[in-house]
């Protein structure tokens, strides 16, 4: 390294699941010093088999990151990796910053900042989308709120991470109000997807010619273009789960209910994904309302073959 | 013209609407002979400024009639038209063919296609996508189904309305079918478009961001893509109207009656249509639904600037 090169920026990477482990290794590819760590010792392992490190104490990389990355799935979990018993909060350095990716109620996401804020730790409010993918390939599209100096701080991992960051105002909250308005349009597409392709199961449609149809039609959607092709292999291996919408309507029905807005199409959409769940789907892809669709109704749809 | 060369076809358009008017024409720009007929007469005193030649008589219209290209809204309009007070059906020549062009219950075109060809005529199932404007230019998405005959009696028709003509099948109600698909789909986007805008709007957001964000995300549907423009403009002028949807939800809800069939997202999205309908939209455009969101939570959306 040249006298004059500063040392790589230590990111600290909270959370090693599908998405967590990719931006984990986006960052390492972009020449940051990344510390991993994740509640499943199985993920840990295999961020070291990549060539990754793997936190021996919360506490000591807390301390020594620049950057942390949380990638939890909700509020809860990002609040118990800030304040819970092994909370990193106390540990992290002034003008570090906290870069929050969890889908969560934007009112959740201003009390976490605040109370990140009073320690002079910056909070990025910065939820996340693109899949597994595309967060390994450092292509995630990110909606990010938060101060100058949160993004000026953040901006090193921002880079490595994403094609696409849009800054949607100079405060936590928005980055999470736009992601919920992304998955309430998600949720209900992929819920109308499922509905239709059913019942043109029912109706004894050729599914294939209804999809090439469809995606040539007023009637597309990019949940219906993407999410489709899994009920037509039959193959229901959870690229997103089922239960991520269980979640993500759910906190739209918290917050809908709070602003007094009635929200009564992704309340149905809701109501599938509930039953879904209930009846056994919930860790299977969120192509499986197809196929409850079809159980409700008698009909058979695609199975997988080898 | 050359000895040799034969007659033009003659097409009888019936319906003269915004769609029909831009069928006619596209059919008179191929070089049909066309005959229009609307049951309004500004309508057929519109088309005639334009060139065509107004049917004087729907009996002698019908008898010269090669083709009939149908443009009315719903199959009760199609009944009245072919077996109505001054149905043409038992005018039409043999080996003619009739092609219907309204959403219906693939059962419905079934029967009407079982009584028309009971008297020697074709009947195409021909539903249209694509809206006034691609109506003029003859760049229409046609989801049709029929006999070899009746598609091949069809064809200079088609040729010229259609940018893309789909073949479902070789009966009728295939079409019809593939067409209330579509519309299930159609129609649940542009209330989630709706709940999802205006929601954005009571959240504070700013809209045009919305915009920007959700049509580059997996949010994003061909109808988000579309319509939302209606309302951050201000504009609700009829382009399609909320009724039109009031009409193919409720077909929708029949069909999924009769087939024994569940659809919550699509009935609850109906159940928008019917309210703005109910409050006074049912003429304005369908984005209209994000006006009834916003009215029913207090919150201001953009306002048409002259």
């Amino acid at each position: 390294m040249p006298a004059h090169a500063k040392a790589p920026k230590v990111a600290f990477v909270v959370g090693l699941g599908s998405m967590g482990m990719g931006m984990a290794l986006s960052l390492k590819n972009a020449g940051l010093d990344v510390i991993g760590i994740d509640i499943s010792t199985e993920a840990a392992s295999r961020f070291a088999e990549s060539g990754g490190r793997v936190a021996s104490s919360v506490k000591d990389a807390a301390k020594e990151a620049d950057i942390v990355v949380s990638v939890v799935v909700n509020a809860a979990q990002t609040e118990s990796v800030l304040f819970g018993a092994s909370g990193i909060a106390e540990f992290m350095r002034p003008d570090s910053v906290f870069i929050s990716s969890a889908t969560m109620d934007p009112a959740a996401a201003r009390k976490l900042a605040q109370q990140v804020e009073a320690r002079g730790v910056h909070y990025l409010d910065a939820p996340i989308s693109g899949g597994a993918v595309r967060a390994a390939n450092g292509q995630l599209t990110i909606m990010a709120s938060g101060s100058e100096a949160a993004f000026n701080a953040a901006r090193p991992a921002l880079d490595a991470m994403a094609a696409k960051v849009y800054e949607l105002g100079d405060s936590a909250g928005a980055g999470a109000a736009f992601k919920m308005i992304n998955q309430l349009l998600a949720g209900v597409h992929i819920a109308a997807a499922c509905e239709a392709i059913s019942l043109a199961a029912k109706l004894g449609l050729d599914l294939d010619k209804v999809y090439e149809v469809i995606t040539a039609s007023a009637g597309n959607s990019w949940m219906f273009e993407n999410r489709i092709p899994h009920v037509l292999a039959g193959d229901y291996a959870p690229l997103s789960a089922i239960d991520i919408f269980v979640k993500d309507l759910g906190i739209i029905q918290d917050m809908a209910r709070t602003e007094r807005y009635p929200v009564p199409v992704s309340a149905a959409a809701l109501q599938m994904y509930l039953a879904a769940s209930g009846a056994g789907m919930g860790r299977d892809d969120d192509a499986s309302l197809a196929r409850l669709y079809a159980q409700l109704s008698g009909v058979a749809l695609p199975e997988k073959t080898k």
